[in-house]
């Protein structure tokens, strides 16, 4: 397969706008569809503020190259036709899934790949129909993609095997941070991990071990600071003179533990959600929701600055 | 109570010597003591040798002035006679514990605070036997302490109810970020939640989702970077529109079918755990942990000084 030149967004919300700034800021041709016409009369602007707020931190250059390199379509057909490489990223429902995925289907290139931003749904939910439905899986980014670089490639069971090692190339090549699942399961890994630990901070604020700010605080300002540059495994592999088996020797029996307490998972219950719910509202008035985002996309952004600053 | 002036330090390994700039930063006057005597020997070097590190990134001014802060005393009683708090360190073994809790607790004003940083063993089980046990808590750190801010407050049962507050007060004096556990638990609520993520992860990797580096890279490149400056709670709050409420309703059912997917939980197996090893001693050989380790705390230590300079 020939390297990615030209790429189609489809979907060019919140998801879709960062994967263009992506794919762009490495010199690929980018472009948007949108079928909401609000939004494709938008997205430009959108992207020319983020490629702004971007050469702030340092982390792009020359916004008007970047910007230069993506063009709104009007119509799907128009936008994914040439297309090496599709980034699908729209609502995440099965029928909006599969609808979205035959009208690409049915203008695409054969030869291209079309990668669904999906984030719990895997391909084969909403794939099986397509005539290429060899081409197609699930290219699962962070929010925002253009500042978290992982991405979780998904196969769905009649995906080309070829597909996804030349993804995985091509995803680093754009600067991005693939990781391979080798095939489908419910939340991927991210919101897997993501979903364990949430799990053991409901139970814990459930049985009154401690305040929903207290448990954020511990991971914010403990649990979490090594977890921004090196992953769980690595993070026990060095905390243990013989590393990794060392480790669990030392302390599997404790982590066993924690495991054989939550045997009967209870669904997060409404008067459980209504208490952390309560703490949150107090700590930040839902009007004040907005601001707190952009906050943290500001914090997002000098912390991903921070880490390209780092030699290693 | 009046506020902390006169620290003792109580084994002065990485976390004891750790502790002993957390104190002597913030103005208190620190007596350090450890068992070996090549330790008592060297700990005010090392803590020399920490500052200059951190003060290259702009962590500390005043190397001189911290470290003179910090004397080492020769004898236990020596260390702990005058103390306002003690900050005990010490080998992670129950006899250990109550051995060094009854040789404090023979020293030691009555009116002082003791504080032991137990990472998994809950103050009732080595402080039972001490005429002033209701002075004893666990005031769990992160390893080091004078890099990671969060300090886990665990009471035991007969702990003096005016303590946690108070200490809790204290310990964000001494620019510490303490989070309260009511009551007892294993693990306290740090290593739970890293316990539960790690369950997920070696479950993830025996069963062939994804390679350890992989599980790795979700979280250093993804779900962690949210984690180093936003708890868990506040990061789902902020992730849909309505909030956590919100989010809960959406998102709910997924992760309670993550957690009735690990209902039968088993140990990390011996087999699981080599192959784990296996993955990551290819990936950085035996002989480079410790390097690798420096460069862990370089990371954090940059870090740290990249989330001090944010304005909020």
């Amino acid at each position: 397969m020939q390297p990615i030149r030209n790429v189609a967004i489809v979907g060019a919300g919140l998801v879709g706008s960062g994967w263009a700034i992506v794919f762009a800021r490495s010199g690929a041709t980018v472009r948007v569809y949108d079928a909401e016409a609000s939004i494709r009369a938008s997205v430009l602007d959108r992207i020319r503020d983020s490629l702004a707020d971007m050469r702030e931190v340092g982390l792009v250059d020359d916004v008007d190259a970047i910007a230069g390199r993506i063009t709104v379509a009007d119509t799907l057909g128009d936008a994914v036709s040439d297309a090496d490489y599709i980034q699908e990223s729209v609502f995440e429902r099965v029928d909006v899934k599969t609808a979205i995925s035959l009208a690409i289907d049915a203008a695409m290139r054969p030869d291209a790949i079309v990668g669904s931003s999906s984030s719990g749904i895997p391909a084969s939910a909403f794939t099986e129909g397509c005539v290429h439905r060899s081409r197609f899986l699930v290219s699962h980014p962070v929010n925002p993609p253009h500042l978290v670089p992982v991405v979780e490639l998904v196969p769905a069971p009649w995906t080309d095997p070829a597909i996804v090692p030349f993804l995985r190339t091509e995803m680093a090549r754009f600067g991005q941070v693939p990781v391979v699942v080798n095939r489908e399961i419910a939340g991927f890994i991210l919101n897997r991990l993501q979903g364990a630990l949430l799990n053991e901070a409901w139970a814990l604020f459930e049985e009154g071990y401690a305040s929903a700010a207290d448990i954020d605080a511990t991971v914010a300002h403990g649990l979490g600071l090594r977890w921004s540059f090196m992953g769980p495994f690595e993070t026990i592999d060095l905390n243990a003179p013989g590393g990794v088996a060392d480790y669990a020797q030392r302390l599997g029996p404790l982590y066993h533990s924690v495991a054989q307490d939550r045997t009967e998972p209870k669904p997060w219950s409404e008067g459980l959600v209504g208490k952390v719910a309560a703490e949150r509202r107090e700590a930040l008035p839902g009007e004040s929701l907005a601001d707190r985002r952009a906050w943290r996309d500001g914090r997002l952004m000098r912390l991903v600055a921070h880490k390209q600053a780092q030699k290693d």
